[in-house]
């Protein structure tokens, strides 16, 4: 038998996430049914959303259950599979949990198993190519719509998703500026991944500062973490702008009821502007044109990626809250195997 | 010489607007020049966005300015005309102030200086066909766009805006609601206007009446009042439903900067979802097309309105205040002449 360590999820936090919320067990693991397979997992990868993922929601079995694996994307390799699809050996993602090992059904939550093509990187597959390169596709391109010649502005820019919308705003012929947290992130921003400008927001007054740098307003505002930068942005946005609500981190650690929310939201008003969210389920269909896409201007290097990659199974909850404390540049990992 | 008497803007309103913000006073009337027309006032239209019209606004010179007379749209009859399209006698609208005269462009401001047609009292001309109607007309049909099955919500319903814009969606196929103060406005929606309900947020939780008013969720919503009744809505919307933000009336008279934002905007994320200002001047082009249809719709009955006629030129400022204490059903007037 092979005993499978694991991170369940032992309480809700009511405020910030720790790692107090999570304790490890070990089972035996299942035997797969048909159409399963068995992977041995690589790496873990984080997201925002996880916040999200272990509210309690009324109603709504979605969430991760108290005592249940945490949920999260990873990569592995297969190491016994009831599927003609996959076989022992084959590099795959999918959503595999806070866990050694996963007994999973191709079809898999949200994204389906996928083996990795010669070349792609568990790094690639997890960042440009996963869940966060993935909603940087359409929330910029299909809910942002950026014009050539247009400027937009893009808030947690150093982080997984933020990075690369951005560099897919500038390959549609856009100026492109991020927002991010400290000297190094910046530097990042404009000397590897190529964007116009970059506003450090420990350095002072954000909205200043974007009302030098966008004399013109922003068209296009891609948003990840709410709060004050998002009321920063609304005080510049051009006549006609898109603001695409992807996330709003600076909220997730607060309480129910205590986010804050823009108090200049009127400014859609006064500069007739649309504020949008969405959801990657909406897209499904679309994701072999995205991950083509993604693909084609990483290997040609119009895309380029960063991953922070954090090591060992015991790691594996505290390198979550490097998300929320801002210590990542670019996507977040760990490798446990 | 003519004396005209004014209303001018003696002091800005920190928080709350007041009579005490204006003072009467009196002038000679001036001699129109070529193309200007002389107007005596018969009535004077109210609109919540005169909160905004006596801000300052740094760096912008089209709000009011102190010492001047205030703005507002009215209704009137031309007693001298410089212009080849009026004549003395001809009944007209346009932006005439708080004044007994006014001497008038006939370009006007954002309106041009329109005669009445045969059949069209004041009353049509400052609601249905007025600001407030064109508002209605385009933030619900080309903001919104309701479909035919569609449940849509309007806020401030019994509002001169609020009360065509629902009324439109109904036209547009749509199960309305409206959300009004007290149980006359809402007996008036459902029983004249033709709204399918009405809530009274006098009288208890908004959400929860929303929720059982609107099991597969509100498709779009109208906001002129922001605050917890948009955070109520929020809690409601359904996937894909377009918010149209009109006005936040709860928040007008707050100071700069305290205005409560929608703490729950995430939920345009969770349930995918699009925010939306606008401004009239935009569709200024389209204004023709709107008092065509808006003026049918009128006459054959389908759009009631109601309007709210108070007397006399010593009340011009005490009537504003009717609007921000919600006295008002409908469009808000008064007859000075």
């Amino acid at each position: 038998m092979t005993v499978n360590h694991q991170w369940l999820l032992a309480s809700r936090p009511e405020t910030a996430i720790s790692v107090a919320n999570f304790v490890q067990a070990s089972s035996e693991l299942a035997e797969p049914r048909d159409g399963q397979v068995v992977v041995r997992v690589t790496h873990i990868a984080y997201e925002p959303a996880m916040r999200g993922w272990v509210r309690e929601v009324p109603g709504q079995g979605s969430n991760v259950k108290l005592g249940g694996v945490m949920r999260s994307q990873g990569a592995g390799e297969v190491i016994a599979s009831r599927h003609p699809g996959f076989k022992a050996g084959d590099r795959v993602t999918g959503f595999f949990g806070w866990q050694q090992y996963a007994v999973v059904d191709v079809a898999g939550e949200l994204l389906p198993l996928r083996t990795l093509a010669d070349g792609v990187t568990e790094e690639m597959a997890l960042s440009v190519l996963g869940i966060t390169g993935l909603t940087a596709y359409f929330g910029m391109l299909d809910v942002g719509r950026p014009k050539a010649g247009d400027t937009v502005v893009v808030s947690g820019a150093a982080g997984a998703t933020g990075s690369i919308a951005g560099q897919l705003a500038r390959i549609s012929g856009c100026r492109v500026i991020g927002i991010a947290g400290g000297a190094d992130k910046c530097r990042w921003l404009v000397e590897d991944a190529g964007f116009a400008d970059a506003i450090d927001y420990k350095a002072g007054d954000v909205s200043a500062q974007l009302k030098r740098l966008c004399p013109g307003g922003i068209d296009v505002f891609y948003d990840n973490v709410g709060g004050e930068i998002l009321e920063a942005a609304l005080d510049n946005i051009a006549l006609g702008s898109r603001i695409v609500i992807c996330g709003g981190i600076s909220g997730y650690n607060v309480a129910d009821g205590e986010w804050p929310g823009p108090r200049n939201y009127m400014r859609i008003v006064n500069s007739p502007s649309t504020m949008s969210g969405f959801l990657l389920g909406q897209f499904t269909a679309r994701f072999p044109e995205a991950w083509d896409r993604l693909g084609a201007w990483t290997r040609d290097g119009r895309i380029r990626i960063a991953v922070d990659v954090q090591e060992g199974f015991e790691n594996v909850p505290a390198t979550l809250m490097r998300l929320f404390n801002g210590q990542n540049l670019g996507k977040q990992l760990c490798r446990i195997a």
